[in-house]
């Protein structure tokens, strides 16, 4: 987590490169620091090379004059001058093997973050911190993980030391492109001024145009062998550097350090203000914003994390955190995946250096009628190996899941055009076929697709006809599936395994299967001599996301479908919030033995960077487009159709995912279910099989736990998905019940167990941001949250409710 | 411009720092691919530092026994031991001022392409070309930008020397993420082999990662005082990296490089098949794609270029350019700034930098109730400074100009149902006002806000009435405005300047403005009596973009908005494709004298990176949808709303809009046209004035020389644009006439003339890329591309024309 302090001023040091003078500047700084009187701290969090002093010693050079004033300490330290992952490897070897224990990275930045709260707290002086990094900024540090990447949770603000020799401007600002690829704020570039390569010049004029500024000083005088006369010209330098009147030297940048300080924090509390003032939030009544408060300032992210501001919340009684820690910036839980999107994590470094790559070769390109590598190895994959695997033929790419949506829809409804030969006038009413409570985005032509509902907006029609959808959940540890009387006078199913449900091929001989069979036939029939023509069925396969995070009896959605394709009715799968894994599985096909002629994909598909959507369609689909005429084409195409950045970060989320879905995590988590009687494997394999399905990323003694409750009317999950419905107050979308009663998640010091000391990044405690639809909370989690971050989440939520 | 060749190879090779053994190990590969009988090429660009040897000697350094194979050339050299733009400014000081030209990046790379093609020219045999860089990756050249932003154009593949040093793991990598912000494909990197530091064998598997192979290789021995015995222990060294046995050494890394250069070769040969078979493109007919040749392969992209793929279509004899250059790339003018979203040219490292930063400090965050900086930077700067200032409240942020448009049309929607109280069956009819050919983007409901065409599909429903719009043109060298008979019975305005068109406030007084405002009034009363309630004026100030590239007489458009708030009707403009200075201008509504409630900008918005869009809106807009209840805010939201990347970027783009808008280029082309007697200001300044609006970055005598043509009926431009209706063949948006008649601006050889050594980056022949409506051919700049390239699209547009 990112710490921020209003009296204590932290900044860590990185180098353009070893022996650019870090150590000369950084003791440069604090010495200007505590010559103004400020308290000072210095962290060298990792120090290798001979030893030669002790610690008092150690405070001597850094602090010289100014002792009193100056704390160091340094965290772990290796005598061998190398970088710190060799250093540790080499002490470990010496030492014999394990007596030497190299940190997590976790267990490092822990450290590091406990070191500044531990200062923070200790003075209430106005104070300054300087960490001194190691080596480069990629140097690896102790775990293996370069330094740039391993701080990277702690987000501080960073002064980079430049390189003042011969190459050095090229080594400078590829470091400060290193660091900017993480995000981190630079305030300062700091060098010695050579006279003769003069990097300072050219940098000086290149960082104003990154607004970031440049300081120059003299270097330091070439070193004595007598060690007295060394030391007096040492001294002698510093105090140059820090000098009694306070002006020159380092003063300016220790002037510049605190004004961007103060900047950055009056930036802080001044954005709920001017948020509230000019920003009009999606699906957010303005009218219940009651003030500054109800504004989530997100000052930056990591992995599962949020880092926000909680200034403007101080001093509620509801955030004592800020007063307990005294930080300005405090952890909090991305506890709906940022709207359904997150699937590796905040910053994925991975994600980011594709979307540079591809913005750095291509920029965007013209997609129609062109090809670039992106766009061409994700078709591919989407449709050879991926969800479109023994159907797709096709991959049409566009924006995000409405308008892929909205595609899907002119492809079916042109399908059903060609194929039943309906008039002009007869097409303008092509209803479809689908599930009470669907939700397929937002643009007014996928909103058609679904009833009349409280999203709709002044142009809604509805054209077609919705089921209403058997629903599965698990209460008092059992799976049920209720039926609703429409669909059949029969007795909701009790007491099954979850496993049992979801075997969807074993279940079409049961007499539900035939009750449902007959259910939709006979509305089927009915249909059939209404105005309404039926051209497509569209379905959100296993779970109704946006309606309320309804669980369908799979069985009644293969029944749907059997019944759509006997009647020659095209069906689109919309699985832009279940598909690619957020439900445990690429797509739903395989375990309702089914695939659809179209099926749409967005959300994670970009690992949750970037916005994107691909269509996946059949040939026979494709086919009924294709012809002499362009008029007959499907003409639907946005400006940044397949753009290059969207597609890069696409197939590296991909390749991403599919070492995770390979990974250790998810075979313990499945593992975990099998052990309490669910998730076999059956089936024969194949289309017809349910792969492996119902297992969670959530532990099944919680799921079993919460739904024995009282307060809780009925919890399901599956993969990285918890749902569970709140008893009481008003029902449906517009209910606060479930908001109200987590609302204790939103604190950051409440309800703390022992596993909040390894959840959040370094250690400190943390909130937890979740949306809730109407009577219903749902948390989501990436495909790799760690599970200890998700075993804290659980017992949270545990705690919230009271337990 | 990008080269690739099949018989010679060539390679860039970088240096992680200064002083990494980049000559070392370059001189290594040259000698190991003579080994194996290659022809090579050494080209040193620039050299810097005290000249050793004469030309002879510098092949015997790089060559060794070898030099019979070997080339060495170098364009640029100069003693001084510098940084070159250093050296270069010494050596000017030294010979006196001027008599040292610095070439301009330009210059730069066009010696360095020249250079090569001259090599590929010269032999038909299997040749290898290193092209070694000075310094680190960042290091300046001469003309002071840094080398790897000045060989961007080339794009060619590279080799990346590590360093082996103390540090150089993280300056290896530092300098790798340089490469890869700027999209280069980095072959390899190579460093030595320290067996004290040994890290080579950290980037081993860091690269491999990346997909990068690393390779390492003993380091020379120490160099001796004594010139022959420094000598031979120097051959000797060279002899196990380019052994006569043809193994160890460097021989792995050149077979490494050949199979990458044949499979890129073969990769690019796949690509136009692969397409055809899986991609499904937006707005083509796939049925009239006659084979590979037509689909067009990005390799990359740079500034206003596409560097494009030419194999599949030789030995066509539309592109003996192939033949010619030998070269299977060539540079292609994007003649439609990639479907009207380039504004600033392809992978600018301004965009790409912001997209990284934002990346890595939030990857993406969710916004409903929440803030971050790029996204409140965005909207304060859009609402107060940009086309909102001076009505605009709110900004509403989403994914593309389809879904801005859908969110305009429910929040106008929205203000008439409450404003004239329709009743809920009254609120699905509603319908708006608008002009015939309007196109609002693809989504149904965007769509239903036009009339029925070409482009709708089965569900579309058009919702209101469209006015046939009065049009601007220049026929002859003169404006004129063609009045529809059904508006008035009046004579077309002809032998007009343009300026006067668009001179709006003092035509309000004009006979034409009563015949306007006679026939909307008119209309409209006429249509009071109808079922349909009217809820809108929807309208593309100036130009209707997809429909043709129709400008609209913006006297009529302002009428249409007087008579529209005169009934209360709520009046978006579809800014979409024309603000944000696409026609010179920040927003039409100055010109117009009028300000909309709601607006919609997109595509340029983000300088053509990645897809965003803004809705602003009014602050009475806004109101109507605030309250107590949920239901009754504007429910409306994509998952990945107001994403940062999206944000920053559309940051750094009007940021940098902002410079070009004040920039030389723009005063020089408002100039242009001042001088021919168009683009005076005019008005009292504020609202109603029309902002030196009559400009454009096209010169005034080609619109002139063009419009005098025969065989164009109509030619017109306004800012960055270009359109011209082409006479004969069918017409509308199914007429391939304008596509036949400039066939010849596909081919990269024809109609070359003086201005080609210019345009293209690397003086070499262009072909165009441009998009057509029907009969209308139309040319989109960037709002900084140089006025040479301008220059020179003319004059081929003028050669295809026959002239």
């Amino acid at each position: 987590m990112s710490l921020l302090f209003k009296h204590l001023r932290v900044h860590q040091v990185f180098g353009a490169n070893t022996d650019v003078g870090k150590t000369i500047l950084t003791s440069g700084l604090v010495r200007a620091s505590a010559a103004k009187k400020n308290r000072v701290f210095y962290l060298k969090p990792v120090s290798t090379g001979p030893i030669q002093d002790a610690d008092d010693e150690h405070v001597n050079r850094y602090a010289g004059p100014h002792k009193a004033l100056v704390d160091t300490h340094c965290l772990y330290r290796f005598d061998e001058p190398v970088s710190p992952h060799l250093a540790a490897g080499m002490a470990a070897k010496k030492a014999g093997a394990r007596s030497v224990i190299v940190p997590t990275d976790d267990a490092f930045i822990t450290s590091v973050s406990s070191y500044i709260r531990k200062c923070a707290a200790g003075t209430a002086e106005k104070s300054h911190m300087y960490i001194e990094t190691a080596g480069g900024v990629h140097s690896p540090t102790l775990s293996g993980t370069t330094q740039l990447d391993s701080y990277r949770p702690l987000f501080l603000p960073t002064i980079l030391v430049g390189d003042s020799r011969l190459g050095g401007i090229s080594s400078t600002i590829s470091a400060y492109e290193s660091l900017l690829l993480r995000g981190y704020i630079v305030d300062s570039v700091l060098l010695f001024k050579d006279q003769y390569y003069r990097n300072w010049e050219y940098l000086g004029p290149y960082f104003a145009e990154h607004g970031v500024r440049v300081s120059a000083v003299d270097p330091p005088p070439p070193r004595e062998a007598e060690p007295s006369r060394n030391f007096l010209i040492t001294e002698e330098y510093y105090s140059k550097l820090a000098a009694n009147d306070h002006t020159g030297g380092l003063f300016g940048v220790v002037e510049y350090l605190d004004e961007r300080h103060e900047e950055r924090i009056k930036e802080l509390y001044s954005m709920p203000r001017r948020t509230l003032d000019t920003v009009w939030w999606p699906f957010v009544q303005h009218g219940l914003v009651k003030g500054e408060g109800d504004v989530n300032v997100i000052d930056s992210a990591w992995g599962d994390h949020f880092t926000v501001f909680n200034g403007h919340r101080s001093p509620s009684p509801s955030t004592p955190s800020a007063v307990v820690t005294g930080s300005l910036l405090e952890s909090q839980f991305d506890g709906s995946a940022s709207w359904w999107t997150q699937s590796l994590g905040h910053a994925h470094p991975a994600l980011n250096l594709a979307a540079a790559r591809a913005a750095g070769r291509y920029g965007h390109v013209m997609y129609p009628q062109a090809t670039h590598t992106p766009a061409l190895r994700l078709a591919e994959r989407l449709v050879h190996g991926g969800p479109g695997k023994g159907w797709a033929s096709r991959a049409f790419i566009s924006d995000n899941g409405s308008t892929g949506m909205e595609i899907a829809l002119k492809m079916a409804l042109r399908v059903a055009s060609k194929q039943f030969g309906f008039a002009p006038q007869e097409r303008k009413k092509i209803g479809v076929l689908g599930l009470r409570g669907s939700y397929h985005g937002d643009t007014i032509g996928a909103m058609d697709a679904c009833e009349e509902g409280v999203y709709t907006c002044e142009w809604h029609q509805a054209k077609g006809y919705w089921f209403e959808p058997p629903s599965v959940g698990i209460k008092n540890g059992r799976a049920f599936v209720k039926i609703p009387s429409a669909v059949a006078k029969q007795k909701d199913v009790e007491g099954q395994p979850l496993s049992w449900v979801y075997n969807v091929s074993a279940r079409l001989d049961t007499a539900l299967a035939s009750a449902y069979r007959t259910h939709v036939n006979g509305t089927l029939e009915k249909l059939a001599g209404s105005a309404t023509p039926l051209g497509a069925l569209v379905l959100e396969p296993l779970v109704l996301g946006a309606g309320g995070m309804v669980f369908v009896d799979p069985l009644f959605q293969r029944v749907l479908i059997d019944a759509a394709r006997s009647r020659g009715l095209p069906v689109i799968f919309d699985e832009v919030f279940a598909g690619l894994w957020r439900l445990g599985m690429h797509s739903a096909a395989p375990l309702l033995g089914a695939y659809p002629d179209v099926a749409v994909y967005a959300k994670v598909l970009t690992g949750g960077l970037v916005p994107l959507a691909v269509t996946l369609a059949s040939e026979d689909v494709f086919r009924a487009f294709e012809g002499e005429n362009k008029a007959d084409a499907l003409l639907h195409g946005h400006s940044y159709s397949a753009y290059a950045v969207g597609c890069e970060v696409a197939n590296a989320a991909l390749d991403l995912s599919e070492r995770v879905v390979r990974g250790e995590a998810w075979r313990a988590a499945r593992a975990a279910w099998e052990a309490v009687g669910e998730g076999e494997e059956g089936g024969d394999g194949g289309a017809a099989a349910p792969a492996a399905a119902v297992w969670s990323v959530w532990s099944p003694q919680f799921i079993d736990v919460l739904s024995k409750l009282d307060v809780i009317e009925q919890a399901m999950t599956l993969g990285t998905v918890l749902a569970f419905k709140v008893r009481g107050g008003d029902i449906g979308y517009q209910s606060h019940s479930a908001q109200a009663m987590l609302k204790t998640l939103g604190d950051a010091t409440v309800g703390g167990t022992s596993h909040d000391v390894t959840s959040a990044p370094g250690g400190a405690p943390f909130s937890i941001h979740f949306r809730t639809l109407g009577d219903v909370a749902y948390f989501i989690t990436s495909l790799n949250t760690p599970p200890a971050t998700i075993r804290a989440v659980e017992d949270r939520i545990w705690a919230s409710l009271g337990r």
